[in-house]
């Protein structure tokens, strides 16, 4: 896609933090029984923001305030996140509750409401505990800033949390990229809800900012699927604050391609952790095309290919079942040639000239009982390329979902 | 749809084998260990045929040999079916032995070649025994006719066979439809193929016969989903040898919608046995979207509903987790107004004016443990309704589709 030299780019142990200006928290405020539940990222001065949302006919309230947010000026100070409630579905008196945490977070932090986005994530269908909220509000004022409580805070049935840094030169400055996500589950499994926090110190001029999300997220959030649910809360929000002191960043200038190199390995990183992380999961699938007619068509098919429930078990039973790939593969609108297809799995070649390649069973079984496994498509139609990441499907995931809610 | 009087249709206990003139047997040949494993049906006359295949990028090699037969003329007089091998991701070897099962089959039975379709479904990109197909093919010059020996040749992984029968009335001459379906699951588990033969007595145009085949399909067989994965020799087959003695039908006939209803009540008959009876499944699950803009929206978004994997793991959990249906209509590209949505199941009213309705979980929990429950959903944007079934998501179903293939 864009090549930028590796060496411009360290990752370190890092957080939504670790940009210059920016701080994190998390408090437990009653909305789950025990664990964190209301979190809070603040920058010490307002910070360029750009947000995709969920394309669900239903939006829910929380995203429709950030929305409201990033109408009048592109800036935002501060987001709260709230998990155990996904506040959706919630009519008139969802929107009141989710216009109520804004404001009372703007009143706290002593900044305009529309400094503040708000997100929630959750069961469906049930009215936001407003006293819990206001008490939360609170405790987040007391408290000393930790990335790690705001990490937790936004989770619901992930097993662990998820957080990336980047550092990267620009204008000789270091500019910093943190991030932090959720996936998928909840404590009263509901759905697949994804959010994404990123923070950078970089300056950047807000068009550009938005644009260059939106690229990202496409192939890097994206090309994740636990179960091909589309949630009714998904937010990716981006944060710059300028702090790093770098001339205004935007298309044109000369180190462009390394912020938007520097946003995609956070981008990507979260991603993947987010899939392997997937309700029961025990393997990250990385899929792989090459040569498709175009890079949409690469995306989709491998998006296609991870999103399989035969893939997902045969993976889960170690077994180099090709058919199923070519299932996935044959079922998309996409420019196929029969012919050409061939289909790779740990560096043997399973299938090519629409004929069954002869290949060790032994060595694809061991292979697909490490952690993370590949499939790498070749299509030999054009120069799209195209990578998307999922996990398993395992009893455990039957198991978390077909439980009651309460 | 299409209004028709009820008492002018009589479903009976017939099958393949009822229509004046059809037969039907089924043999071992040994590509399953035990079980029967090839299968033919036989017109005393040529009768009229259409068939619909499946959309996949690799078609299977008898797919394509049934499209040749088809070519030359809309008639056909026997249709071979093997399980156990698809017969798919075969090259020229699989066609060369696809050829020669169609001609072998003709010489047995005195036709030409172009007179025979063929039809397989198993595991994918293994070669066919076709010592085994001589010598099944032999067995069946010798056996007697049995419906019953056809519907069990075809079956993979299924565990029941698949068959119905409806006769109508038509120029005062009795017509009968008849059908035989499989469904998902394999003994070296591999894909969801779906097989669908129907025989039918009425004399009819055959362009006619084509035009309504496919319209019942799309809102019968195609709009069941198990797993999301379409195969690679998915086909449906129907076959009209003229012999109840009535006028050509076609749409101009006055009695036209009576044989089409009939067709539809078949074809949806044999879809719902293929649902209920998907791999690991213990509930059918009947999804009906009602008022959206049009039929293909509301076809489209119910079977979006039986295709999520949260919704087919809360009816097995016997959870009225509506938030789930919420998410599969929110993701759907139809015309969707969020405050006019309306969830019903068992009688109650789950979601309405874009906010949760009071409902009795333990009615709603009730209804979710019979074998078969409805989901309606109400959209009030048009006068489309769609009907799509699917089956829950279980422990069985990993099972199955974990299990190595040897």
């Amino acid at each position: 896609m864009f090549q930028v030299s590796q060496k411009s780019m360290t990752k370190i142990d890092g957080s939504v933090a670790s940009p210059k200006g920016f701080s994190a928290k998390g408090v437990h405020c009653g909305l789950r029984y025990s664990k964190k539940d209301l979190g809070m990222i603040f920058s010490s001065v307002p910070a360029v923001s750009a947000a995709v949302y969920t394309q669900s006919h239903f939006q829910a309230a929380p995203i429709k305030v950030t929305q409201n947010s990033l109408k009048k000026d592109s800036y935002l100070q501060a987001v709260i996140v709230n998990s155990a409630n996904a506040n959706a579905c919630t009519g008139e008196q969802g929107l009141f509750d989710a216009y109520e945490t804004r404001q009372k977070l703007a009143d706290m932090l002593g900044i305009e409401p529309e400094l503040v986005a708000v997100s929630s994530t959750g069961v469906i269908g049930q009215y936001l505990n407003m006293e819990k909220i206001h008490q939360g509000i609170s405790l987040l004022k007391q408290i000393e800033p930790s990335h790690i409580n705001f990490e937790k805070a936004i989770l619901t049935t992930d097993t662990v949390t998820k957080r990336t840094c980047y550092q990267l030169m620009i204008d000789d400055q270091t500019v910093t990229i943190g991030g932090a996500a959720k996936g998928s589950g909840m404590i009263h499994p509901n759905m697949a809800t994804m959010l994404g926090f990123i923070t950078t110190d970089a300056s950047i001029e807000e068009g550009a900012l938005q644009r260059v999300l939106r690229e990202i997220t496409d192939i890097s959030f994206n090309q994740i699927t636990v179960d091909g649910d589309t949630s009714t809360n998904d937010m990716v929000l981006a944060m710059a604050n300028g702090c790093a002191g770098n001339d205004c960043l935007d298309e044109n200038h000369e180190n462009w391609s390394v912020f938007k190199k520097g946003l995609q390995f956070v981008c990507a990183d979260l991603a993947k952790q987010i899939a392997r992380d997937g309700e029961g999961a025990t393997t990250l699938i990385e899929a792989e095309v090459k040569g498709a007619k175009s890079n949409l068509e690469a995306q989709m098919m491998a998006k296609k290919i991870v999103g399989s429930n035969l893939v997902k078990t045969a993976v889960n039973g170690s077994d180099a079942n090709w058919g199923r790939i070519i299932a996935a593969i044959g079922d998309s609108t996409a420019s196929v040639t029969a012919d050409k297809v061939e289909i790779h799995l740990g560096g043997q070649c399973l299938f090519k000239n629409s004929q069954p390649q002869p290949f060790s069973e032994a060595l694809a079984k061991n292979y697909l009982e490490n952690s993370e496994v590949k499939i790498l498509v070749q299509m030999y139609e054009g120069n799209g390329t195209g990578v998307a990441w999922g996990c398993d499907l395992t009893y455990e995931y039957v198991k978390i979902n077909a439980s009651y809610r309460t």
